[in-house]
C-alpha cells in the first residue's frame, strides 16, 4: 500500500462496502489516511467518517484540510455535526463553522484557508525561508500572498517560480507579479472563478472580503468544479434535474424524482397538443392523409429549435454573449431558420412527389397540394423552432434561472404545440375549397 | 498598456479589426508581444501572424512557446507556413514540423517542450540554481523532471515546492514524489490527460515516448481542453456538427453546414414515420380520435429517452461506466422506465376521464377504452425510450464513435417509429371489436 498513490487507494475505497473502507482507513498510517481523505475524489466521505470512533475522526479531521472537512461536515447528519465539531480545537472548529455558511458552489464553500503569506517588509530569502517551514501544511505554496504588515490587506501576489528566481536579499514585492491584483470574492460562483483562473492561468485565486485573504480557490478545485458542471449541464440539457452522484449509485427513488418531475412537467404541457388537435377535429376527419406528416412536422421543430438551444446555452455560459446580444442572435436564427426550414421543405415535397409518382402511395388527386402544405408548413416551424430555441435561453437568464436549464425537451415541447397551429393553418390556407 | 495583464489585451485585440490587432502588436514591446500571442485565448493568431511583415513575424515567433507556434501553424495557408518555417531557427523549425505531425487533440499536439528536466546525479541545490536559471524561457517549472544521465530516460519527478522545502545538499531523488511516474502516451487523447491530471491533483503530465520525456501537458492546457469539450458535447447532444468558434463569428454557410446535415439525416430517418402511419391508414379512418394523443405519445418517448441519453453519455465520458456494464443499465433501466411510464399512463388516463366527465370533449362511448390506450401505450413507450436511449450511447461506443453523438434528436427520431407501433398495437388490442 506504500507504494500506492493517494488517487489509487480512493478508487479501490469507493469500490469497497463501507464498513471495510473503514477498517482499511483506520489501519493505514494517520498521515496515509488523511491523505486519502484530502482527495476529493473519495465518495461517502463523510459516512465512512460517521462510522469511525468518534476518537479516531476527531484526529483525522483535525489533520485534513479545511476546505475538505467542511465538504464532510456538509454531508454529515446534523446530530453527528455538532459532536463531531466539539471534538476539534475550538479554532478549527470556528473555521469550519464559517466555512459551513457559505452557500454551495460559491468561492467561498471550495476555498482552502490553509495558504502561504507573508508581510510585505519580507525579502525574498525570508519569504523562502517561510516556505520552507509551512510548506508541508499548505495546500498550495505556489502562490504567495504579500499583505500589509498594519492592516494585514493583500498587497500583491508572487509565485514561488519567481520567488526562486529572484535575488535573495530584494524585498519580496521585488519579484510580485505586475499588474492589478486578481482576486474573488467569497459569494462568486465557483464558474466564475473558473474562468479567472483558465483566463489568466492561475494556480490559484484569493478570496479577499474587506481587502483581507480569508482563503484561496486553486486549480484542481476548479478543474473538479468545471467537470461537475458540465455533467450537469448535459444531464439538465437532457431534461431532467442534474444528479451529482455516479449513474450506478443513485437509488431508484432518488432516479424517480430527479427524472419523474420533469417529465411530467413536460407531459402536462405536451397535453396541449392534444388540445390543440382537438381543435382542428374537424380538418383531421376530412384529411386524414393530413395526420400521417404530424410526426415529421413536429419533430423537424424540435430537432432545430434543441440545435439553437444547444449553441446558445454554451455562447452564454462561456460570456461569448451577453443578454443584450438576444436581437443579434435572433437576427441571425431568422435567416438561419428559413434556410433550414426550406431546405427540409424541399426534401419533404420531393419525397411525397416521388412516392406518389413510384406508386408507393397514393396521397389522392390533392397529392401537389399536400405536398406544398407540408413544404410550407415546415419553413415556418423550422423558423419558428430556431428562434424559439435561441431566445429560450436568454429569457430564463433573464427571469433569473440558468439558461441552461433551457433543455431539449423543453424546447421540443413549446414548439410542438406552435407547430401544430402553424401545420394546420397551411394546411387550411392552401387546402380550403379541395379537401379541407 | 504596461499596467494591463496580458489577458485582458487578448481581449481587446479580439474585439479590434484585424489590422488594427497587427498594428497594436508590432507596436507593443516584444515581450509583450510575445506574451500576447501565448496566451492561449486569443483568436485569429495565425491571420495576425500572416499580416505582420515576415521579420518582425520571425522575430516574435521565435519567442513564443514551441505549442503555441505549433497552433499557429496549424491554422496558417500551407503556402505561408513553409514560408515562415524557414524564416525560423533550424532547430526550432524542425521542432514545429514535428509536433505538427501529432493529431488534433492528442497529447502530441498541445503539450509544450520547453520543460525543466535535470539528470539524476544533481543535488538540490544544483536543481535550484538551474530553475533559477532556466525560469523564465519554461512555461511551468513547477515540476521538473529528473533524467537518467546515460539514457535520458525519465526516472523521477520532482515538485518546485519540495524541491524548495528539501536539504540543499541532498540528491535531487531525495525530494521526488514517491510511487510510481505518471506518465502520458504522446498519441493519448486530451480527454484522458484531462483526467490524469484531475485526479493525481497534477501540474503537468510528461509525455514520455520510448521513456524519454518529449514535452509537457500543463494544467492550463488542461482546462482548456475540458471546457472546448463540454462545449462539444452539448452542441453534439443538441443534434448538430460541433463548432469550434463563437456563435457570433460562425458564417451563415458555416452554420448551414454544420446544423443542415444533421437536421436533414434526422428528417430522412423520420420520414419512417410517415410510412409507419401510412400501414396504420385504415384505424386511422375507423378512429380518429386515436391521432389527438400522438404528438403526447412520441414526445414522451423521446423525452425519456433524452434523459437516459444525458445520464449514460456523462456516464460514459466520465469513466464511471465501461461498455461492459451496459446489461447492468439495462436492468436498471427497465424498472425505471417501466415506474416513469406508470407514472405519466397514470396522469394520462386521468386527463382522458377528466375531461370526459367534465364535459371539455367528447371522446365518445368508449373513451374508457380510448384511455387504457393511451395509459398503456405510456408505459411501453416510456420504458422502451429509456432503453433505447441508455443503450445508444453504449452501442456507438463499441463500434467506434464518440458515445457522445448520441444527440436528444437523435434518440427522439429512434424511439418515435416505434412510438408509433406501440401505439397502434396497443390500440388493436384494447380497441378490437369496438372502435377498430
Amino acid at each position: 500500500m506504500i507504494e500506492e498513490r493517494a488517487p489509487d487507494i480512493v478508487e479501490a475505497l469507493n469500490d469497497m462496502p463501507l464498513e471495510l473502507a473503514v477498517a482499511v482507513l483506520l489501519h493505514l498510517a494517520p498521515d496515509r489516511a488523511i491523505e486519502v481523505l484530502d482527495q476529493p475524489g473519495l465518495e461517502h466521505e463523510s459516512e465512512l467518517v460517521e462510522r469511525m470512533p468518534r476518537e479516531a475522526a476527531a484526529k483525522l479531521l483535525a489533520g485534513m484540510s479545511a476546505d475538505r472537512v467542511a465538504d464532510v461536515f456538509r454531508q454529515v447528519k446534523e446530530s453527528d455535526r455538532t459532536e463531531l465539531l466539539d471534538l476539534l480545537e475550538p479554532d478549527a472548529s470556528a473555521n469550519i463553522r464559517r466555512l459551513l455558511e457559505y452557500p454551495k458552489d460559491t468561492a467561498g464553500s471550495i476555498m482552502t484557508t490553509e495558504f502561504a503569506s507573508v508581510p510585505s517588509t519580507y525579502t525574498v530569502r525570508q519569504t523562502l525561508d517561510y516556505i520552507r517551514h509551512v510548506e508541508s501544511t499548505r495546500e498550495t505554496v505556489y502562490a504567495i500572498y504579500v499583505l500589509d504588515p498594519l492592516s494585514q490587506s493583500l498587497v500583491k501576489t508572487v509565485s514561488l517560480r519567481r520567488l526562486v528566481a529572484g535575488d535573495l536579499d530584494a524585498p519580496v514585492v521585488s519579484v510580485a507579479r505586475p499588474g492589478r491584483l486578481i482576486t474573488a470574492a467569497p459569494l462568486m460562483d465557483r464558474e466564475d472563478i473558473a474562468r479567472l483562473i483558465s483566463k489568466y492561468d492561475l494556480l490559484a485565486v484569493p478570496v479577499v472580503e474587506r481587502g483581507r485573504v480569508i482563503g484561496i480557490v486553486t486549480v484542481d478545485d476548479v478543474i473538479d468544479a468545471i467537470v461537475q458542471e458540465s455533467t450537469e449541464d448535459v444531464q439538465k440539457f437532457g431534461g431532467m434535474a442534474a444528479i451529482d452522484e455516479p449513474y450506478l449509485e443513485v437509488g431508484f427513488w432518488q432516479m424517480m424524482k430527479k427524472r419523474g418531475g420533469w417529465l411530467c412537467a413536460l407531459f402536462l404541457s405536451e397535453m396541449l397538443t392534444a388540445s390543440a388537435m382537438q381543435g382542428y377535429e374537424g380538418e383531421l376527419e376530412k384529411a386524414v392523409v393530413l395526420t400521417l406528416f404530424i410526426p415529421l412536422i413536429m419533430s423537424s421543430g424540435g430537432n432545430s429549435g434543441s440545435q439553437a438551444t444547444s449553441l446558445l446555452i454554451r455562447a452564454l455560459a462561456l460570456r461569448e454573449l451577453q443578454i443584450r446580444d438576444w436581437w443579434r442572435v435572433a437576427l441571425r436564427e431568422i435567416p438561419n431558420g428559413l434556410a433550414l426550414g426550406t431546405m427540409l421543405g424541399l426534401v419533404g415535397v420531393v419525397r411525397i412527389s416521388l412516392w406518389q409518382y413510384l406508386g408507393f402511395y397514393d396521397y389522392g388527386e390533392h397529392w401537389l397540394l399536400i405536398a406544398s402544405t407540408v413544404g410550407v408548413a415546415l419553413i415556418g416551424i423550422v423558423m419558428f423552432g430556431s428562434l424559439t430555441g435561441s431566445m429560450l435561453p436568454f429569457i430564463l437568464q433573464r427571469i433569473g434561472f440558468d439558461p441552461a436549464s433551457a433543455s431539449a425537451p423543453f424546447v421540443a415541447t413549446l414548439v410542438d404545440v406552435t407547430g401544430l397551429v402553424i401545420y394546420f393553418s397551411v394546411a387550411s390556407l392552401i387546402l380550403r375549397g379541395t379537401l379541407l
